[in-house]
């Protein structure tokens, strides 16, 4: 059976996402993040060199990396509707997102947060430099690739209900708590009704409630 | 056919590499980098509203991202060798680090030229100011961050010839790109003696050697 050492408020509740939507069984080993510095546990940090959440085991097999674990799920509860076979119609657009979420969207929205604690985390007479040389790189680097990105998730969106299709599948799970993260992080304003919507109906899913209640309140990290 | 809108220079190497190991048929369109900027042209750009190399077409498809881009071409090319199915015992180390080349070591060794680049292109009376700054982010993030996927990637390699067995995968592909960069970018000294032997080993590869020869001489941006 699957243990999800669950991290609190981190990408860990994808994982959780997943095993409800699937239907199976699994236990959770909670882990809380120091009230201060919001910092993972030693214990948690244990588990594994790499040190991330999220993080499951199985068997004798410790497994971190949010893609890998959902794909080491799916393969072992096989289900062809939340990963499409590569005869599927919905399979390019699934392979796109299910890997756009975690190999660029994610890391941008990381980045996003690293840099307004470069400002907020500065001496008081540094923030006004910080906040001018972040923002360069904000605007050369980060806007003009998150906005890309925005406009792309909301014109794909405007296509079909979830991300590869009508079908909902695992590319909606990893892109969903993105979207999720962004909608705090770097805001989702009128500009994207499809992608309001989109959260709209993830939230309404019960397997997202049930993850969101084993969780306890997700606020992504805004600053 | 795929045509590989080849950016120079960048991660769409990994997909001439794919294609040279299938020994398929393919096409590609060159796109040289602006000497100043090192930025991609417009004619690239245009190419897909997300504007990031690699970038392929195929029929009247357009995809971007690494990973999805090596799915869809495996997907068409079926080979269980470069990405083992379900039933491999290759299958979990596969997943972990196809996923987390593009999830979490690409992210770092971005995050790494990101941080050089806000000292080196600050004006001089600011270079200590961000050079502290900036520091202090390398020491809690990146830093230990390199320094847990080296230890991991080091330890893995002692086992196997390859990332996940002693066959060859795309996964060797991925992260065989993020150790080239690695090595120029954060250095990859001594200590890791089984990562240099697996760069080594990479690069006497036929199909590398192929890629490499139709990019041109390959330097990753160290700064």
């Amino acid at each position: 059976m699957v243990v999800v050492h669950h991290l609190e408020n981190s990408q860990s509740i994808r994982v959780l996402w997943l095993l409800e939507e699937l239907g199976v069984d699994y236990q959770i080993k909670h882990y809380k993040r120091n009230v201060k510095t919001s910092l993972a546990p030693a214990n948690f940090k244990s588990l594994h060199i790499i040190g991330t959440s999220p993080c499951i085991t199985d068997g004798e097999l410790v497994l971190p990396e949010t893609n890998a674990i959902l794909d080491h799920i799916m393969d072992k509860y096989v289900d062809n509707q939340l990963r499409p076979t590569a005869e599927s119609a919905q399979r390019v657009r699934y392979l796109y997102w299910f890997h756009a979420a975690q190999g660029s969207f994610m890391p941008l929205l990381l980045d996003a947060l690293i840099f307004k604690r470069m400002v907020s985390k500065s001496p008081f007479f540094l923030k006004p430099i910080m906040k001018f040389v972040v923002g360069k790189v904000e605007q050369a680097y980060l806007k003009p690739r998150l906005t890309n990105m925005l406009s792309h998730i909301e014109s794909e969106l405007s296509k079909s209900t979830w991300f590869s299709g009508n079908q909902f599948t695992a590319a909606d799970i990893v892109m969903g708590y993105c979207m999720d993260v962004a909608a705090v992080r770097v805001g989702m304003d009128d500009k994207y009704p499809y992608a309001q919507s989109f959260l709209k109906r993830m939230r309404e899913r019960p397997a997202f409630k049930q993850a969101m209640k084993k969780n306890g309140d997700f606020k992504p990290f805004s600053e």
